[in-house]
């Protein structure tokens, strides 16, 4: 269900040939998707070990190939993400088309489509605590969710594109101003990062060997790299703000009832957090 | 590596054949640890499950059947062990050995050991977030860790017994007296659970549909049954408070490097989690 096998593209070049670079190379490569990959990065040990994995069919560490490319993919940490638009807006082809990676919206959104005509915003919902082209999939994105953050100003031909190519690596799509994408993720990737972060470290250490699959699945996501998500946090600083207030409130709320032996609210809250997790569905 | 086929016990009557009790059924049918397995249960269904299961050979609704028992397993929910003791405590054997899976050890073992002389407090650390006897298996001890919590007057026979018992179920034995036991499993379990709680509390409904294995993972024990946490939380509600403090002061330490722009300060933070995780090691 998610290989159609139909080429889009002639040349790709993939910047950034990490985890979800890597991936992207890999599905482009696998479903056929493109003639040719070309992977950019700032590290030549990155570009053989996208080369050895087969993400990418050559590769360079400077940005003049994305003179010839049909279709960029930023896919680098989300803090370069705008300053590779810049420094590649002059030398790509006027009709190719750019889309990203990255996990807030509003601002790469509002900076690069005065630049670049033809980008459409994206972020794919998939990854991995485990960083690195060594750890990239096929399919990671089978299955998943895509959100596109298109706006009056993008190009709908170019969106279609955009979408279609998502769409083919595996992802479904859903599309979603940048500002509501934005607060949207603060809730269901932001907010759940920060609390496994300030989770783990709240855990004497004398007592981690007791962790059972509890602590270790609320954490896993502690174990992300924490360059990348520094700057994810700082993109997105207000929303997350917002949505730490009302966790606070959550917390505040079963603290209270535990404080005060309030049996009748204690067990109306997990209830309704069970039905909460359970309608999620899906493990 | 998990199973010696070694027969310990004559009879064994399990109160509480859901999960946790269910399971230690399956796992002494499958090892061959005890002639007989007698489960007792308050409803009817749910001793025709355990039987269809081959948790037990018998089950009863009421608890004549401990007289006959050379072990005894306490496995209900943690608020009816208390209660379960003091009534089976003038119908059991002299030398009948007691145990219980109850997660919080001080409450229980202070009240039992004065009655029960062959008590020996357990916690194992496995479980699920799903419940009842149709989730139970043989091999859920295996690879697990099981505290036992004995104090100054548990008989050494009777432990050395009830770690035996353990032992062939597949867990790792860990001594820890009932107070620090609680102490620890505050960390980590309850702090966890508490946190997972909160965290799908604060996720707006109309952002759900966006959550990615990241919220899932973190929030995959908020679907545990809420009358028993209710009541494994009011039974350690002092340690759990403390925790909730120590949480509290990690997150505020995230949200204020994220409030104040200080780079520096977050991604220390985010390494020492991602450090702290990562040494927790095994996925």
């Amino acid at each position: 269900m998610c290989s159609f096998n139909m080429r889009l593209f002639n040349k790709v070049v993939i910047i950034g040939v990490g985890l979800i670079g890597g991936s992207i190379g890999l599905g482009i490569k696998k479903r056929k998707l493109a003639k040719q990959v070309i992977g950019i990065s700032r590290h030549k040990k990155t570009i053989n070990s996208a080369k050895a994995r087969g993400a990418i069919d050559f590769g360079y560490l400077d940005l003049s190939a994305v003179s010839q490319a049909d279709l960029i993919v930023l896919a680098t940490p989300i803090n370069s993400i705008i300053q590779l638009g810049l420094k590649i807006s002059p030398l790509v082809k006027p009709d190719a088309l750019i889309t990203d990676a990255g996990s807030t919206k509003k601002l790469i959104v509002k900076a690069l489509e005065k630049i670049l005509p033809n980008f459409v915003g994206a972020h794919p919902l998939a990854g991995s605590e485990k960083q690195g082209v060594m750890n990239a999939q096929a399919d990671l994105f089978c299955r998943s969710l895509c959100v596109l953050t298109p706006t009056a100003k993008t190009s709908k031909a170019a969106l279609n594109m955009i979408k279609r190519f998502w769409m083919e690596l595996g992802a479904g799509i859903v599309y979603l101003s940048p500002g509501r994408h934005d607060k949207f993720i603060s809730y269901v990737s932001q907010l759940p990062h920060i609390v496994a972060f300030s989770l783990i470290q709240s855990v004497p250490h004398n007592s981690l060997y007791l962790a059972s699959t509890g602590l270790r699945d609320t954490t896993r996501i502690a174990a992300s790299a924490a360059l990348l998500w520094k700057d994810i946090l700082f993109t997105n600083s207000e929303n997350i703000l917002d949505a730490l207030e009302i966790f606070s409130r959550s917390l505040s709320r079963i603290k209270s009832a535990i404080k005060q032996k309030d049996a009748q609210a204690l067990e109306r809250i997990l209830r309704q957090a069970r039905q909460k997790r359970q309608n999620l569905g899906l493990e």
